[in-house]
């Protein structure tokens, strides 16, 4: 059997099953965005790595390495937002194609991480660094912290519960395919941006998770449907969306029709939205309401949860519903 | 400028002058074995992240994937135990070139870091994978706790201190020559095993801290003389080596000669010894003596700090001293 055949998540799945039993103060390892130790009475460790590689995440000639930096770290947040956490610190480990990469774009680099850093309140505490070869590799893990019992985990999401996401879906993947394409009209710089430079919802899911409002939470790395499957999956429940509630940005409107046979499913499958998706018990839905207001972020219902689902359905504008299958981008299986 | 000419330590100096000024609970960032962050009255967390690249620190042909999954953590946990604390879990990201990794090899990958993190009480907690194409990349932090005011840095080496080096040196470097070049002796398999399966020095580090023996430690992953230049550097002072106290082992002593036309400098730079150097007040030799005896580990004294000395000092049997040049391995400027 070749690894490639096995995918990403089948790889994970794998792993997990075997994993030893853990000890009783890792409160959750593998498969949730950030492992959480039990570490005072009052207080659990979060940790989380992700990395990206030259080529599959990102294309030096495409990138500005001020840019690039930041979103490095910026994905790292998105997963310690998703458990409603503070994070501390991070460790950046490089591997770097030292005949080929200049100074200035990994000064501009440095630039980039510690500067975006230094506004989250981050702070770079260690690393490596190596030659590589031909890619330039970035790997980051952030340290976070969260209140004991605060912590919201994919698999808490309840029989009836509401979902919702915060901002818009579907820019990233699209901001993507316009910087690969070209194109010139209104917006076109938010649609890069939001590829190129993601903002984490840190404070979001802070307040979310400080207020208790959500059962379940997941940030949207891999594509609404597959990250929702996360919280299907985990939570012994099923999803019904609501397609005509998927929040769509005004320059999305504008732009996807062009970029996108099927713009639908850039919303739903595009990836790289790092946006929040959390499940919530009806009777909290006017909590919600009021976050959104105070922290002016959109804030939409998508669907909910429900024990008699299986799986995920989309319901269109006409009320009809079919059963999605959760693709989202795997690195083992696209191409 | 390239960013070969400078160098892996430059580049560091280089990173660690522009990082802003950190928060006040974060009580060592870069420049460390580990970081080091404040989190509760009497605990610390420390966090430390080191990767392995194909082609660069090993090579796949060369390699069984059980041996190379147990040294990624190893090599981890000795940073750990050079501050003497005590491991908890780790993160591990893997940059896979699908098309080429056997499903085996990974699997004996996997098999080798958990079973050897159940061996040593540390846990695998979350990652990433994603393909990487041409080379197998590992990249790991490795979360660990201490009693705060317990924690030992590079940078506490006093005047007079004693320079201590637990197990011996040049083992590893000269398992990796015969490796690539191959022999038959006695002590082969012991010498292969310090380069492929090093046992990092955790408890040994845990016993000297909790006991508040040593002023500065640091662990010998660059060569004893390039990480001697860390504690020399950062704490101020200068250090003379005593030659002849240099401990190599008695396989050694029958292989260097072959495999190396200056064996003793294989021993003070060769690298990848993974063994504990520290600096210890006179008066607490007798410490370092019953603490060699009831681990059963040899402790050797090799020289001292002194702040009359400038740098690296090395003294032959003959009584003779000359400055010593800090080499150890750089990724960027070795070729």
């Amino acid at each position: 059997m070749k690894f490639s055949d096995l995918g990403e998540f089948g790889f994970i799945n794998r792993i997990t099953r075997r994993c030893p039993i853990q000890p009783p103060f890792i409160l959750k390892g593998i498969g949730d965005d950030a492992a959480v130790i039990s570490f005072s009475d009052d207080l659990v460790i979060l940790l989380t790595a992700d990395q990206l590689i030259e080529g599959f995440h990102f294309r030096i000639d495409e990138t500005e390495g001020k840019r690039l930096g930041a979103k490095a770290l910026a994905v790292n947040l998105s997963d310690i937002a998703a458990m409603g956490g503070y994070p501390i610190g991070y460790t950046l480990s490089l591997g770097i194609p030292s005949q080929r990469i200049a100074l200035d774009f990994l000064d501009a680099f440095y630039e980039g991480i510690t500067s975006f850093g230094e506004m989250m309140g981050v702070a770079l505490i260690g690393g490596d660094t190596s030659e590589s070869g031909e890619r330039f590799f970035i790997s980051l893990a952030l340290l976070g912290k969260a209140s004991k019992g605060k912590v919201i985990y994919r698999g808490g999401g309840k029989d009836g519960d509401l979902l919702y996401v915060t901002g818009w879906l579907g820019d990233a993947a699209l901001g993507l395919r316009i910087s690969e394409q070209g194109g010139n009209r209104a917006g076109k710089e938010n649609l890069l941006a939001r590829h190129f430079s993601p903002l984490p919802r840190v404070k979001e899911g802070q307040v979310l998770a400080e207020r208790g409002i959500p059962n379940a939470m997941i940030d949207i790395s891999d594509g609404l449907l597959a990250d929702l499957n996360h919280i299907v999956e985990q939570s012994g429940v099923g999803a019904e969306v609501d397609l005509s509630g998927v929040p769509r940005s005004p320059e999305f409107q504008i732009w996807a029709r062009d970029f996108a046979a099927d713009p639908l499913s850039l919303a739903l499958s595009g990836g790289e939205d790092y946006e929040l998706l959390f499940s919530v018990s009806p009777e909290k839905s006017i909590q919600v309401a009021q976050l959104s207001q105070e922290l002016d972020v959109p804030i939409t219902c998508i669907g909910k949860l429900a024990r008699e689902i299986k799986g995920i359905w989309l319901k269109d504008e006409q009320g009809r519903s079919k059963k999605a299958e959760p693709r989202g981008y795997d690195h083992f299986k696209t191409g």
